[in-house]
């Protein structure tokens, strides 16, 4: 039987691979460019993530998934020209898939290492925006995590809560779980990004005249 | 007795989660956001510090000093409406506290690991300034470290050193020497800030005609 | 006799320093502040080779490149003056030089570990390219391995895949797979900087309408 986890990671990674390929747009960046974009951001929150738990980075001992974020990176390159309108929407929306499967690949992981509930809520949502990050700087944007109008952290920090909370709950389920994450943090972030969803005014920062700097 | 490395690190996680709550001021963002902000600007350093050191990483074992973190964003999140006009002026103070309890913490840990004062004093500027680098970069801005009017690498710099070479001429003093080179970081660099402190000319770059790109 | 790959490293090493003090110029940058952009860029790549190779970093062993690293940006400080015009494109070429000299040790070091030619090839290329990213990112530019107009990424990725080939077919000719990689990614990206090379129409992204984001 296929690990469950494996299938996550798959998506998670085809997913981020995408968003790195369409970010490259901005830059009319050509193929090997947009190839190293879709790489890094698919396997650069995992590589953290690794570094991070101190174990050996898991792409150094297994190549396949780096493959796949290759492959997933030519597909996109090919059909992205289809896109062309809506090219920005997909970026979003590729990732927040990412960031879901991502989550929770990494709070499994973290657990199985035998670390706590707590370390593990932080690794999930790590992983899950480091990809992101690093597709963001490189490409001279400021991070979608933090500059993004409709709410991004919100969905990844409390899906990484709720799942590490339903596995203390009931260890046994843990694929009707990962099912439930996922689904909640992607609806949540699509949500967030079609209906532009804010927090209340009193939980926001209300900053003073901005400083020049 | 209580380590004093540990109050040490304790103040300077504090500050720097501070620094970062205030930085996401800029983005308007929420309540989470920040926290985030402020938790990675705590923590970043210190992070790279044990990933560079190759041992595991502190809040990965003890997770306390990510409460701290959590909290004291949170505390800074609440009073920032507070601090309106001095904001900006704010999040150089507290960087400058949080460089300055950083360097010496790095330090002091990095010696004890057997590490050379070379290492050490490297090791305590990486730390010291990565939190504050990470903050920047997730908020769009470029790093204070180095895009600073007045003189921010200098203090921190030298404090490193100074601290390892009185260490280093009169081992038994550390108490005395952590609080002579924290007191000579943050008085060095808020004197930069007040007066506007700069190098002579001959020891800045005089570049040409500023390229295009 | 020398160690053939210490030659590299070190010439790697002046290269990115030279680079790291030059991007220091668009600051108007203090002799520190150049200091310590040169040493980052110089050490920054290797640094993260061996975290995540998750072998001890090789300047907390051996401090004697960092030291070349600082007299290199030191030298590049007091005669930077001198280039005033040209400065510009003595980044980019100082650039090539390191990313050519890193890509081959960094491949040599992977593949003396037992790994195999494809991490080999992702570790060469990131190693090439770190120290120049954490430059740009420090500078506040979008770095340049992304933002470039000119080839960047190819020559690299191309100069690495053929080293590791070349490798496996005749293992034997270390040193001349090494010159002839070196020469082939210098040569190509000054190519591709001196004649504004770029990729057939087909092979770049056509994105819509830029997103006003």
């Amino acid at each position: 039987m296929i690990d469950p986890t494996l299938i996550i990671v798959v998506i998670g990674v085809a997913a981020f691979a995408i968003s790195g390929v369409i970010a490259g747009a901005r830059q009319d960046a050509n193929i090997l460019t947009v190839l190293v974009l879709g790489v890094v951001t698919a396997i650069g929150g995992g590589t953290v993530r690794d570094i991070i738990l101190n174990i050996p980075v898991f792409w150094v001992k297994d190549f396949t998934i780096v493959w796949i974020a290759i492959l997933s990176s030519l597909l996109a390159f090919l059909f992205s020209s289809f896109f062309r309108e809506r090219i920005w929407k997909i970026l979003r929306y590729a990732d927040a898939i990412g960031v879901a499967f991502f989550t929770v690949a990494a709070i499994n992981k973290t657990l199985a290492l035998g670390h706590t509930g707590e370390v593990a809520v932080i690794m999930g949502f790590i992983t899950a925006c480091t990809g992101g990050i690093l597709r963001d700087l490189l490409t001279g944007r400021p991070p979608l995590v933090i500059a993004s109008d409709e709410l991004f952290v919100t969905p990844a920090l409390l899906g990484a809560i709720l799942y590490v909370l339903l596995l203390d709950i009931a260890p046994q389920y843990t694929t009707q779980w990962s099912v439930i994450s996922i689904c909640f943090i992607i609806g949540f972030r699509i949500i967030a990004i079609e209906t532009g969803l804010q927090f209340p005014k009193w939980l926001q920062m209300r900053p003073g005249k901005q400083a020049k700097k």
